[in-house]
This record gives C-alpha cells, structure tokens and sequence, in this order.
C-alpha cells in the first residue's frame, strides 16, 4: 500500500476508539441533546457512521474495483440510520460501529490495493467521477467531520451554562456546514 | 455536587483518553500539519490543553473561591505554549495533559464546591463578574471547542485528497471562529 493509504488506515482505525473514549458512560445530556429541531444527537451521529460503513464506503470501494465507472453508486440515503440504532444504548451502538469498522478494514487489507488500483474510476450520483484513492481518503475525512460535528452538539448544551465565555468558544460560532453526498 | 458539576466532570474526565485514543501512534501529517501560516498543529493544541491546567482553570477556581471578585483573574496568554511542548513527543504531551488533568480534578473533588460555591463570582480581565460554574462549565466547554479545532486541522491535511467531496465535507467548510479569552 503507498504512503497515503497508511495515514487514511491510521485515522480509520483509531476513530472507534476515540468516540468510544469520549462517549462510553457519559451522562445523556450529552449523547442525547440535540442542536434543535431536525438535527441530530450524539447517539445519532454513531448510527450514521455505522451505516455507512454497512452501505458506504467498503461498499463503493467494491463497486469501483468491480465495475468501474459502468456501475454507479447507489445513492446513500443519510437519514436512514434509525435501522442502526432503534432499541439500542449509546454503548451497544459504540460496539457495533468498533466491530463494523474493524470489519471494513479487514476487506480493505484484503483487497490490498495497488497504486493503479487507487487511480481506477468509479461514478458517484452527484458529481461523477472520482478515484478510488478520493473514496479512501473521505472514507477518513468523513470520520473527522463527525468529531467536529460532535463537538459541536455537545457544546451546544452547555451554550448557556458558560455563560459570557459562550462569545469566546470558536465551536459556539460554527454554524454546521455539512450538506449530503 | 450538584448535577451539573457532575456532568461537566464526566467530560472532563475523559477529554485525555479519548485524544489518547485519537492521536497517539498517528502519522506525523496529521498531527503535526497546520492549517497556514500563524495556525496551530494538533500537536500544539495538546501544548495549550496543558498549559490550561496549568494555568488557567482551576488557578481561577482557587481565586474565585479565596478572593472573589476583589482578585481580578492573571490574563491567560494562550500564545505562551511552546514551554510545554518544547523537546517532547505526541506521546510525552498526551501523557502530560492526562496528568495535569487528573490532578485539576483531584483537585476539584478536593474542594467539594457547594451550590453556594458555585454561584460565587470572579473577575475575569476581559468581561468581568462570571460565576464559578460558568468557570467550571467552559472548562468542559474548551476541551470541546479544541476537539473541533484538532478535527478541522486534521481534515485540513485532506482537503486536496478527497477530491470532489471537498464540498461536502463540513469540517472543510469551517472557518475557525475563536477568540482569545
């Protein structure tokens, strides 16, 4: 595997355990407070990360060393993460996202992609082409925009218990960003 | 303790670990990148998160609970790092910040701070009276704002890797926000 690809491994596989740190046993407010009506928990955010590992990344890694740019992703529907998480406690979901990530790693290994295998083409719904090495690196990026956005959710409940520091904490500004892909 | 406290020290408590889990091992790209000229690596946001416990906030707890608001609180300057950071490993500064915070929250507990307590006032250099669960909230609150800056120094080490989804990614689209204080 090039260099690249070993810094995006390196990231993947410590993000579990990273949420898991911050998250196991942590009081509600915490995990189950929201940023308002129509955005997501804590807790929620783990169940995405879970279903894009069942339906995302390994996934499209597959498809674009299958098919190339002849078969285009399925669109990956975001809001459809409840499956992942209905019935069960932030830490049954922490375990759950720790085994499906370390299984996506093991795929990956396996494929053991070449360098010419990162360059190969596959088609995503919205803004077409891209390489098998974008898919791997956002795969990382993907987990870090999560950790932002949780930061940002748990900060949000403690907005007014800071009280006038709540003007000096630069993730009380941040206004979200994310937009579906 | 009240519950409040009691959530704020739940967070607290598991800020080390968590960036322990994240950090420690990763290749240098992503903890020793920066975002441009004059920004913080990862690596000197773990020497600020030190030099906090050491300086800042349960040195203010004290000064609220032995002088209240005849004591104006010494201006932190967050600028002042590299001693903490100079010759020392990831690892060194990870071990560092799990010391100093233990010690911080030993520290706490030690006090016991009552209700009473918790509403006693301080002077802060900037904006004046704040309250020491206000201190003790953005205590908890800070390490927050700096997981969602490491995130976003990470993600920025990417920007060019993932290709189209650049656009897509919401810790791409943030622009910082914090102000010294």
């Amino acid at each position: 595997m090039e260099h690249e690809l070993q810094n995006t491994i390196a990231l993947l596989e410590r993000t579990p355990a990273a949420l898991d740190a911050l998250l196991r046993g942590l009081p509600e407010i915490w995990t189950e407070g929201d940023e308002g009506e129509g955005t997501w928990s804590v807790r929620t955010v783990v169940a995405h990360l879970i279903h894009g590992e069942d339906e995302d990344w390994m996934p499209r890694a597959r498809v674009i060393l299958q098919s190339g740019e002849a078969q285009e992703f399925t669109p990956f529907d975001r809001d459809d993460y409840e499956r992942y998480s209905r019935g069960k406690t932030m830490e049954q979901l922490l375990d759950d996202f720790a085994q499906a990530r370390a299984k996506g790693l093991r795929e990956l290994c396996a494929l053991n992609p070449t360098e010419e295998d990162l360059k190969r083409r596959g088609r995503h719904p919205v803004f077409g082409a891209v390489t098998l090495s974008e898919l791997l690196a956002t795969w990382a990026a993907h987990d870090l925009t999560h950790l932002h956005q949780i930061s940002r959710i748990m900060a949000h409940q403690y907005r007014e218990t800071v009280g006038p520091w709540v003007r000096f904490l630069g993730v009380m500004q941040c206004a979200g960003h994310s937009a579906a892909a």
